[in-house]
């Protein structure tokens, strides 16, 4: 009888990496190529991949990743003076720290007007929500589906935040979502808060934990692969000659239009999206999952244009929504509805309210579970002597406060003066089995009573089928009582 | 072997009543007697007990409640237009709203001065807090040990809030406790929000329902007797004309001072009291216990010099506390911690922290029980139908989209749209054992996936010994990965 075959694991992965398709896997070109990381992740151009197949492109990855088992690739070398440069990616350094210096040194010459101003405002939120309504939940989560027009201004407008392109993006977002907190996580927030900020941008990452997901879904949009394959002039046009162009043909400021909405809105946004990747991995709570960084923050939603609510994002990663409260902070969501009211979107995905609550439900048992270890619940049964009745005579002779009570019996001597319901009546108790008068033989004891109880509890009565909960059994006894009665009564 | 001998019931009873002692019983005599019911419900005046002796006076309960079993009793009988003044306590009545209601009418002619208002505030909080203070946490429940200026204090201007006399009230509260919620107790909240508001002081009560306290601990207390003996000239002495004297010497306005700081004051310190067994068994929330009516609400607690957090009395109610955070209301507990500073009480007792914990934890379960039972998790593993292997080859057949992960066996078909980790992925895994590719191989799916996966449950693989809870299995194995992966590497 055959077993049942298990998923080829390596088959699997290679589906999950996308190079088991011999599909147009195109990189950027050239200087593009070598923009964000790609080339250095990738080690390839487009013209050297239409040589290689994909075979040989897996095989080239496991040899340098062999190759850097032995070796030590510069990323695990300490810094010293003669290689610290090495560690460094000038080209990231270039684009997201050097160019906001010249914008700042540009400022002593080029002042900010108003009019400029609120140009920069707009495409900054232009820009913004073209990486996280476009770049993010379209592209890399495939929450919904975009018309062109929709898909075009996003290629466009999120060129401009200076980024890199949808298909390097989306592919290193899908890489953090699939391998979060480990190694293979570009922006890993266990490296610490500047690395999974901006640190790991700046700096070469390691090869040998370079990583692949599938983006094939991306590359079949031919507005993905114009974007990526012209990225560089489509990045400088609209980053920086576009604004200055508006700037100039309104309120003929050329200059202004270039460094404020240009340079400094780009930063804004890089900052902005920075922050997804370090402050909500570090400061929120997490209703949804704890075995995991992600956190929600009102915070860092209103510095996100809206992408706070990162612990439900990476639990339910395909959802379109961030926030799923009225009053929570998340423009994204509603740009993305708007355009689906609008017939530019449609397919918005959601995760069901019930899988939802579920985590929330569980995370909250979690932290229940946490606080009731942290209580005295008194000894369990199990851990307790049994005596027989015999021995219950024998101890209580010498023993004062010994009360039997649902086949426990329990040390009341420390509670006498301390009794809500008085010295007499658990004085009488002493020595006896107080069953039927603790349970509303006398008085039905509250939950509060039978907790304290349990603190006391010394030993059990041999055979007397003795359970954890006597609140349960007093309230069950009860209620058959009252049961009876009526009976009786009719 | 004898068996361990029980707590006599009906002797416990009488010690819970106090029927077993033959201590100095004292009952109002004459018309203070019949005052607040006193009379009506034990029949009984301090001649008639001198006499008798304590077994008598059970005897006497018994008989009136035998005879009461066959025969109606008045509060048995609808109202008809014949018997209802018979349904009525007059005495009650002419206090509690006859009385204002000539302060209505008085106020025709004698005008209030903000100086005999200001008096009738003092005199209200005065009096107010000797309910609170006084008659409830000192004297009722014992919750602290009062020195005799403040007893004399509370004694006094408790009188002239006019609520009956110390031992009746703390008497009747004490039922209030033990019986809450149930025919014994005197203002029933089930009855509806009026009776337990102030219904139950103008009709008459039923005595088949009447029960008894042990009070000897009040009257060993000579401040108690004496107020109980003297209570109808204190009271009118304290309510009216001692407020009324003060306004004549102060602002020379004895009327003033007999209206307002003594007929409107003594009307609304009692519907504050009455607002204790109503409101607060009818309006808030239930943080500690939900088996029975009482609840907290901040609103309660203002109109109530903080006895507002009932539930929490309720099941704790020898804790000289009604709230516990700083930021809730109740100036009782105020007052009560700056007697014992300034050495006018000690002996303060509170619940530990642990069982109050212990109570808002068990409440907080309930909560998560009930919402788990609400959510879908799909099918329990021993509901579902046991295959052998051959089986879900069968099955596999003709049935696309079967999936085995963890030992169980899950009809994915509907999901393969909605799978976030692409349809490729899981096509991949139809008809075969997906465990190792699910749990990490190729992606460690979250605690999201494994909820989700549950609700696709179809059937379990014969021996796989599959567990419920999918997603502790993936952690456990991760970590035995991970555990396996550093020792190879040491
Ligand atoms: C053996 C351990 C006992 C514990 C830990 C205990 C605990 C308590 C507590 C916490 C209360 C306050 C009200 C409540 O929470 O329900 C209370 C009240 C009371 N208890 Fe006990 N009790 C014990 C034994 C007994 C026994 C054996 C009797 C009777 C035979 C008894 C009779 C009463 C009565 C009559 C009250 C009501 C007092 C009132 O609410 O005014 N208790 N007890
Ligand atoms: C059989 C039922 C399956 C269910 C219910 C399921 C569910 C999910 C869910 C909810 C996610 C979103 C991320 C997360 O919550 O962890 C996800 C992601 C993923 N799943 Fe599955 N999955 C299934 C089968 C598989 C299989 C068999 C594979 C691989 C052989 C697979 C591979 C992946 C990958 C690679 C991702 C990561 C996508 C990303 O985060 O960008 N899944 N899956
Ligand atoms: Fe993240
Ligand atoms: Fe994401
Ligand atoms: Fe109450
Ligand atoms: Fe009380």
């Amino acid at each position: 009888m055959s077993s049942v075959e298990s998923v080829d694991i390596t088959m699997a992965n290679s589906v999950a990496a996308g190079t088991n398709k011999a599909t147009r896997r195109i990189v950027a070109s050239g200087i593009g190529g070598k923009l964000m990381g790609t080339k250095s992740m990738t080690q390839v151009t487009a013209e050297e991949l239409a040589r290689d197949s994909v075979a040989q492109l897996l095989a080239k990855d496991k040899a340098l990743q062999q190759k850097y088992k032995k070796e030590k690739h510069i990323s695990e070398q300490p810094w010293t003076s003669s290689n610290w440069y090495q560690h460094i990616n000038w080209l990231n350094t270039a684009l997201v720290l050097a160019v906001p210096l010249v914008g700042c040194i540009a400022t002593k010459w080029v002042k900010p007007t108003w009019q400029t101003l609120a140009l920069a405002f707009v495409m900054y939120v232009a820009s913004g929500a073209s990486i996280t309504a476009g770049y993010h939940r379209l592209w890399s989560h495939r929450s919904y589906r975009g018309r062109l027009p929709v898909r075009l201004f996003y290629a466009l407008f999120g060129a401009s935040a200076i980024e890199g392109s949808i298909k390097w993006w989306g592919h290193s977002h899908r890489l953090h979502h699939r391998y979060t907190d480990t190694d293979r996580d570009p922006y890993d927030a266990r490296k610490g808060f500047w690395y999974s900020h901006i640190g790991w941008m700046l700096l070469v990452p390691n090869p040998r934990f370079k990583a692949r997901a599938d983006i094939s879904d991306l590359v079949d949009d031919w507005v993905v692969r114009v974007q990526h394959r012209h990225y560089l002039a489509i990045m400088l046009f609209m980053a920086f000659i576009f604004p200055a162009l508006v700037a100039k043909y309104f309120f003929n400021d050329f200059w202004g239009g270039f460094v404020y909405a240009g340079i400094f809105k780009s930063f804004f946004i890089q900052q902005a999206t920075f922050c997804v990747n370090s402050l909500a991995h570090w400061i929120g709570v997490q209703p949804y999952d704890d075995t995991r960084t992600p956190r929600d923050h009102v915070l860092t939603a209103f510095v996100t244009f809206g992408e706070g609510y990162h612990n439900f994002h990476h639990e339910f990663p395909s959802d379109y929504r961030n926030a799923l409260k009225w009053y929570q902070y998340d423009p994204t969501k509603v740009i993305i509805w708007i355009t689906s009211k609008i017939g530019l979107a449609y397919n918005l995905k959601r995760f069901s309210q019930n899988a939802i609550d579920q985590c929330v439900l569980q995370q909250k048992q979690k932290q229940l579970d946490k606080q009731r270890a942290k209580l005295n619940w008194g000894p369990q049964l199990g851990d307790l002597p049994v005596w027989e009745k015999a021995e219950f005579f024998e101890h209580a002779k010498n023993q004062k406060g010994l009360v039997i009570i649902s086949g426990i019996v329990h040390d009341c001597s420390e509670f006498l003066t301390e009794h809500p319901g008085g010295q007499a009546l658990l004085k009488t108790s002493f020595g006896k089995d107080a069953t039927v008068a603790f349970n509303g033989g006398v008085y039905a004891h509250s939950n509060a009573a039978h907790n304290l109880l349990a603190t006391m509890r010394v030993a059990v009565i041999k055979g007397s089928g003795a359970g954890n909960n006597t609140y349960d059994q007093q309230i069950k006894a009860l209620a058959e009582k009252t049961r009876k009665l009526a009976e009786k009564a009719e």
